[in-house]
């Protein structure tokens, strides 16, 4: 194992917070808030003295690193930004137990939009801000990022971070380099987020919100300024959400081929269909179930019907009705949307709809082979055959995802809340969404939750968006046995 | 496909129906029912005239069949014996509608034990007693008893029959003859039938009640005779059940390879000792959970934590207790046996011990792989090299599982039932168990649901016992398009 290059990663990867953290502390100045002032220096005075230790000892790092390795950096590399990144809540006081900072600033950075807090507003605006912002950072990835801005050695290796970082059954470059790569998605990503801006304060919605808004959009999260999440806003501003949230929850490809010019093949994709066609449908028949709550208005359910869907598909979770008390057959559908997830190569969560499309076309074919055993049938996706390894792939993380959720659910259970909250809880953290039903719906939150149970969660939203495997074989102890 | 082998076999079933209805006929006269004997009369009428017809039209058939004829078989054959089945309930009036009639017939039949009737004591004996022997008839398979008692043609192909009714990732015959693996199975299930009507009448039981109990509890089924289940019986009584039912969950290869005096390879098996740790070590915490509702007494408590392990892992349903008043930790504890449930090759439902055996091996397998790309690997089970083939099988039916789950669900959302009932209904469905939490809790019962749910959880009693793909196939169009 390359111990040399992981250090000098994580180093990278500390000085990039440091640097992160620099908007917020400016708002901070701004607002003549000169305590909290203090806590982000100090954060930052961390973050730059591990990142400078790290790179400074690892600096001999020779560039080469293998799929073992990419795991490593992307398991090490979140829980050590995290760790930092809660820092400023913690020493400004502003969340005084380091757990419940922690388990923030965890569902900041996987973009699920959890909070222990119970009244957001009572937050300075520069903790508001670092908070959004983490969603914004951990929506592309942060290891995306820096793959982007620094080169990473010769060689080509650095695409095992990518694979590692990004989600998806099957994820692949859109262009031989991987750096080239990563500069493309972060520009798809930030003139999208810049567009969402602009929507939002065309609406009349003022810089700070627009700007917290719009990482909680981009990056999938869910994190808001308002107690009320997203309801105090004019409908306009909750239209523009839905349509961005939607949008960021589509495959980044699908953004490249249209760049490309290849309308066809962009509009045309199976995971992009599925990805819409549930969507609607969703939509549709949680209008059609809600309707008495809304006198029979068609617009107005529609109107929180397509808010509300967008939010829990997209696993983003911002609300603007508390659909926590809608009848048996939506709430039903949105805890079923809220595994599905997005579409892969995404800012979203979830199980991703192309692991859906392969587990059912997979099946499919299994059953002929059931009835004609001599027949030989191949599973097909996007117009391609999809090779064994990947068909076995998504098999091996549904049986390590529902194995992580039947555990986590168990663990939530000593806590003796309901069912439902400790199921929905356990699938809106592994799905990175946020809200979940009954204590934990959209007018809820986990701060009733003990400490432990609040430690089972954040490793759920991590396994969640780091796609289970980087995280899985850093705590394997046979991954460090055979270190050399 | 062969039309007439399935039609034969299916005559030969229906006339097995009539003679099994003689019995509960006969209780019917010594308790002088005249209106219920002509129920069963007419009933045996109707089976015995479908089966005559069906054996005269089909009596040229040629004694070929395949995997297709053998799922077809066993599909068909449930669903015609489960409509005949019902018909005493429905002729009789003791249950007016003829849904009820049959969801309380494919209960028995597929082992579950769900029950629409909200008082049992109500009914006649004869039909309690019909009732019941629906459990003890389809636990081990009723193709599998026409296997042992009529030559099914030769060339060895009836083994395709024991495969698509018999549970379990891969079914083996214990002896090379398909016929003699059968009488064997059912001479192990008699005998064991026998020795529990022995200790329960030696605990004072009536003759009537430790038949019924015996049924229920040899089939892993657990409909009563009482409104409360087991608890109005002896604590020695219910001890006896707690042993039997967990004795019946086991594969029974193990009880042959114990009369072949292989006593090692019978009590060393992976699956064998899965299942018991499983089972110990719910039944200690549930123990340790529940203590301060049984004021501190260990073995009050380990009573009923006991019966309830032993009755909600193997599947069968019997109460001692309402556990949907028990804490969150025995609640979801016991939720997650019902999905595991017994071992393969025993009368119990569920996923199957070996199964997750299976899927925990294989993930550990695929985590090696991903470390050491170049490595091969491979998935061990009782000390075999399990074959590729085997462990696509046990994705490809954890799949179609989470799908008719997660559809199922959402079927039953439309009655606006809470999402605790609705999933815990479903699980106790399709996982042949019979009570789930909440409404369908232990003192509960099914009457609450639509005529559309009770549908949609008859289909997931016969998928839960068939094991899923024998039904699938048969509503499969691709099956009978190219009939030939």
């Amino acid at each position: 194992m390359n111990r040399k290059i992981i250090g000098k990663t994580l180093g990278f990867l500390l000085l990039l917070e440091c640097v992160f953290l620099f908007p917020s502390a400016f708002i901070a100045i701004l607002d003549h808030q000169r305590e909290l002032l203090g806590a982000f220096v100090a954060s930052m005075a961390v973050a730059a003295g591990l990142g400078l230790s790290l790179s400074f000892l690892c600096r001999k790092a020779e560039g080469r690193y293998y799929a073992r390795e990419g795991f490593l950096i992307v398991g090490l590399g979140w829980l050590v930004l995290s760790a930092v990144g809660a820092l400023p809540f913690w020493i400004s006081g502003e969340i005084p137990h380091y757990v419940d900072a922690l388990f923030e600033v965890i569902s900041g950075f996987t973009t699920t939009g959890a909070s222990i807090l119970t009244s957001v507003e009572d937050m300075s605006r520069a903790l508001l801000f670092w908070r959004s912002f983490t969603h914004w950072l951990g929506g592309m990835g942060i290891l995306v990022f820096l793959l982007a801005v620094v080169p990473m050695g010769k060689g080509g290796y650095s695409v095992h971070l990518l694979r590692a970082e990004s989600p998806g059954p099957s994820v692949d470059k859109l262009v031989p380099k991987t750096r080239q790569s990563a500069t493309i998605l972060y520009s798809i990503y930030i003139a999208l987020t810049v567009l969402c801006v602009l929507f939002l304060l065309a609406g009349g919605m003022p810089l700070f919100d627009s700007l917290c808004t719009a990482f909680g959009t981009a990056g999938t999260g869910g994190f808001g300024i308002k107690n009320s999440s997203m309801a105090a806003y004019s409908p306009y501003l909750q239209t523009v959400c839905t349509v961005f949230m939607a949008l960021f929850g589509v495959n980044f490809t699908v953004y490249f081929l249209l760049l490309l010019g290849k309308i066809k093949q962009a509009l045309l994709g199976e995971e992009l269909r599925l990805y819409l066609g549930i969507m609607l449908g969703s939509m549709a028949l949680i209008t059609w179930n809600i309707l008495p709550l809304y006198g029979g208005s068609v617009h107005a359910a529609l109107h929180d019907a397509a808010f509300s869907v967008s939010s829990v598909m997209t696993t983003t979770g911002f609300a603007t009705a508390d659909f926590n008390l809608w009848p048996q057959l939506s709430r039903t559908i949105l805890v079923i949307l809220m595994v599905v997830g997005a579409c892969a190569g995404s800012t979203g969560g979830g199980i991703k709809c192309s692991r859906v499309l392969l587990l059912l076309r997979s099946l499919r074919t299994r059953m002929r082979q059931m009835l004609h055993p001599r027949s030989v049938s191949l599973v097909r996706l996007e117009g391609r055959t999809v090779g064994e390894e990947t068909v076995q792939g998504v098999y091996t993380y549904m049986t390590a995802y529902c194995a992580i959720a039947i555990l986590s659910i168990l663990l939530l259970s000593l806590d003796n809340l309901s069912l439902e909250t400790n199921f929905t809880a356990v699938m809106a953290c592994l799905n990175n969404i946020g809200p979940g039903l009954d204590l934990v719906g959209p007018t809820g939150n986990y701060a009733h939750f003990s400490d432990l149970s609040k430690l089972v969660l954040m490793l759920n939203m991590l396994l969640g968006r780091l796609e289970i495997f980087p995280l899985l074989i850093m705590l394997s102890p046979h991954t460090w046995r055979r270190a050399a």
